[in-house]
């Protein structure tokens, strides 16, 4: 099947590059900079592996997203808080309806390269805090991406069942350099180590039983909250 | 209620707007700047009616759309087909996914301006030619954007019934100056008079029995094409 995928960068969205070039011809590679504070550091990664497989990548840019919306992870919006993710502080870092437009841009682009379906690297860690990572959003988008297009682009998510530390696993099998993948909301020039999704990404390695190559500036022991 | 209603400039979305106006408390009109030839001339006229009306306005850029789609509807596409709507030429006038992309972009901005609801002049004389216009397409749509919200967002379509003749006539009603809205494709000086939305406004006006304000190039008799 001719796809495109979707690669930010981060863990997640680079293993499912390489899972879908062994099932799939990617005709595609497509990141968003949007203005989050860890784009400048995810999506040349992102790149990086698209080249090395040989895909055709590209970037679109959404700078509206950064100039009118609200959220903690973007330029414009305040610190990232640090801890586990939770309802209470992490909620912060929501940018409304992302994923929701990052799928949409998604099929029309996919629709003019001649693709039939879109890979997305959702999966059942998705936290239940992003409205547009539940599985009823996904439901929806999906048929109005199918609905919507002259191909019926179909919404693969090949991870859907798996937690991260299974991505991590699946990973390995790829011989996939996480080294080279980026998680850090902060955006600094190291992993912080203790931002929500540095703690997630610690824990999949661990859980994964898999050395973990990341730089993290702090390590405290795991897990930092129940 | 508090909604978003998105206005291109048309003669639809500009009543739409007015519409809402009468029931709804419209804290946001949207437009989008996507690169099709006739968005300079369509988006300014948007402005104008939502300044009359005191709304707060935002034109959001969307230039990968020209950049990297193909459609003849954009500066970057070949020349816009004459006559009726039949899917042989006017097919080549569709945006991939535009709707999605532009409902995407809408939701997120809904969110954080606190609405509650997003209206779109969606009408039953939407063509089938473009998939992201079908019922289908916008139940889905609709359903992705309340389950990818966090204030489960409504998207309402209060034309969906009417064809385009019933909604000049609601826009009599509302002493809307159609003089001040744009259809045409080619985005010249004046309407052509003779593309696909130029004759679906002209036959709109001609089934409203309202006298057509509008300054064509050229006025054939209608129907052009059965």
């Amino acid at each position: 099947m001719k796809v495109l995928t979707l690669v930010s960068g981060g863990m997640d969205s680079v293993t499912a590059l390489y899972d879908a070039a062994q099932s799939h011809q990617i005709v595609g590679a497509l990141g968003f900079d949007y203005g989050s504070k860890h784009n400048p550091r995810e999506l040349p990664l992102g790149v990086w592996h698209a080249n090395k497989l040989g895909i055709p990548h590209r970037t679109i840019r959404l700078p509206f997203i950064n100039e009118l919306f609200d959220s903690d992870l973007l330029r414009s919006g305040g610190p990232i808080p640090e801890g586990h993710y939770e309802e209470a502080t992490m909620k912060q870092t929501v940018v409304p309806f992302r994923n929701g437009i990052m799928l949409a841009v998604a099929a029309g682009y996919a629709e003019t390269i001649g693709a039939e379906a879109i890979v997305i690297a959702a999966h059942a860690g998705d936290h239940a805090i992003y409205p547009d990572c539940r599985e009823g959003f996904m439901q929806a988008m999906g048929e109005a991406i199918t609905q919507g297009t002259y191909a019926q682009l179909s919404l693969l998510r090949p991870f859907i069942a798996w937690n991260k530390a299974r991505i991590v696993q699946r990973g390995v099998e790829l011989k996939i350099d996480y080294a080279r993948t980026w998680s850090c909301y902060k955006g600094g020039d190291r992993h912080c180590g203790v931002c929500g999704t540095c703690v997630e990404r610690r824990e999949a390695f661990q859980l994964a039983s898999v050395k973990d190559p990341t730089d993290y500036a702090a390590s405290p022991p795991l897990p930092l909250k129940p």
